[in-house]
């Protein structure tokens, strides 16, 4: 056992909140971060990974290559707006993109419990095909895994991309300044309220769909329109938009403050929320991101993003204040004004 | 469903032998190859993937880099001479390796069951890192997500890496020309055997171990001292020897016959494969390879790989014959020579 490698057992167990790893540590939020500090960071910390974003920045012979991996475990595979396929395209595309990378290689591996229908591999193999081929991004490498049935609930799939990023964009939160607006690409909560109503078999009155799509194309324009007033951008998938700003907020060390009428949300995404009890800035999203700008450019920023099919609904939600506490606030329309944290646990388990 | 992208949907499911993936669809031999030929280069085909390399060969900004990615479910996670977390970390460092390139970035995402213990994640994280410092590969970026209890078994991982190739270097099956040699880097199936004693508690009486190390170290040098000799290399893991040397045959449309009596094989090893019934060159190992090699280069390569720690017992096992029908045949101490197939099912699931 780990005999390879004497003298690594008598490195002493990290000390967490838990002594087993919860659902609440895939969340993305706090827990995900309590596992990353306290167990991979000793482990792997370089300079790479200590950026923590979606995505690395390394060099290879003079170009910058933004590399970056997810797993998609989304339950159900099938949902309203597309599959595991997509998603996990997309999921893997945007990761780059956020970054400035043009993404341009993918691989594939796929764990499928044994007794998975061929059919349902093939749609799933389609829609990836499709989503792939709107990025114009080939699947280079892969690998498929079989387990024995009840050793993996039906398909899980790793995606990891290669991107290249051009010479001039340094996207990082410590750019952020005081002052700067916080961009919003759309309407936000979609993915996660399709997932849990598709899980639940609840019959919502209107028919929700996941917004899963590729932003490497709106980023592209973004960039091209406004070079120099874009600090940083990151797509809030799981922990959502509250988390994504938290994180910004940290490794600023600014406050960001949200306006919550400014936010977009559907109405019946609104509704779905209050039913279901959980607040929109936590649940995942598959196809939004979040800039934050210098203020002078927000406006020239705004337009070409409405323009673009995946920011028609792009909004200024809130803005980098002077305050140097590092923390996310939320102006109601009482004036009132409250902390917005990171996810603190597990919202929506397996939701990408 | 899969509306994101109309007319897919009329695309047929291709006819496969099974109508459900089964476990010799993860085997690597010839149910894989099934699902990759029949499912998946319809639809990802490109000329990186057409390859079916161990590794996709890519151009970036004028520079060839290996892009290689593999998951592990190994089970038991832990085994003796390793475990999950280096087997991860020396599989693609592997891929990568065979391939001709010098492993630069890997990025790793975890898959764990709800209730996984925190100590024996970090056991594995250890062994990652000993086995990523090892080689000298940082680990840049990774993801973790958490599923439900029954949700998956324990833990999965994905390594992905990216690697650089020198720009002389070319390996592969194309470059085989009848009178090459075959040569394995050492004892063959220990990894395998390893694996399926501890995971039936079989009480074999000596103290097999699992063979996994990195092989980047053992291949520089082989491409050092016979920089032009070399045609093609590579890790023979799920599927064993028998698998790889029919993916060179098919690939060069040449016959290669081995002897067996050449075969490297630990007494052991071979007594455990008789008691179980199973063929050693069928058996997954995970820190050697097989290079195809000009005859007139074998002797002075032998000599270098065998100062190497992990090519000691290095031995030519074979040759590529004129015969064009891309088969490989075993030679018996009798004068026997008889046909050794792809492996056609599976014969240890979750193997690595």
């Amino acid at each position: 056992m780990t005999d390879e490698f004497p003298g690594i057992l008598n490195c002493p167990v990290p000390i967490t909140n838990h002594q087993t790893v919860q659902l609440g540590h895939g969340s993305g939020g706090k827990m995900s971060r309590e596992l990353l500090t306290k167990l991979f960071l000793p482990r792997f910390g370089n300079d790479a990974l200590n950026e923590l974003g979606d995505q690395a920045r390394l060099e290879m012979n003079g170009a910058h290559i933004a590399f970056s991996t997810d797993s998609f475990v989304v339950d159900p595979l099938f949902f309203p707006g597309g599959n595991i396929g997509d998603l996990a395209v997309n999921g893997t595309v945007n990761d780059l993109a956020v970054g400035g990378a043009i993404p341009k290689y993918l691989s594939v591996g796929f764990i499928i419990e044994a007794g998975f229908p061929i059919e349902d591999l093939h749609r799933i193999l389609l829609s990836m095909e499709a989503a792939a081929k709107q990025v114009g991004i080939p699947v280079v490498t892969g690998d498929t895994k079989v387990v024995e049935k009840g050793s993996a609930d039906k398909m899980f799939i790793n995606t990891t991309g290669i991107g290249l990023i051009p010479d001039d964009i340094r996207l990082t939160p410590k750019n952020i300044q005081s002052g700067d607006q916080v961009i919003v690409s759309g309407y936000i909560g979609d993915h996660g309220i399709t997932i849990l109503s598709s899980r639940e078999g609840l019959a919502l009155e209107s028919d929700i769909r996941s917004d899963t799509a590729p932003l490497h194309g709106l980023v592209r324009e973004m960039l091209v329109a406004v070079p120099d007033g874009i600090r940083v951008m990151r797509d809030p998938t799981r922990g959502g938009v509250a988390t994504a700003l938290n994180e910004f907020a940290e490794e600023a060390g600014n406050r960001i403050r949200i306006d919550s009428s400014a936010l977009p949300l559907r109405e019946e995404v609104q509704s779905a929320c209050e039913i279901l009890g959980i607040d929109p800035m936590y649940i995942a999203n598959e196809g939004k991101l979040l800039a934050i700008v210098a203020p002078e450019q927000s406006d020239d920023l705004l337009e070409v993003m409405r323009k673009h099919e995946y920011g028609e609904h792009a909004a200024v939600i809130g803005e980098v204040l002077d305050g140097e506490d590092g923390r996310v606030s939320l102006t109601t329309g009482l004036g009132a004004e409250t902390i917005m944290d990171m996810l603190p646990g597990e919202q929506l388990p397996r939701i990408c």
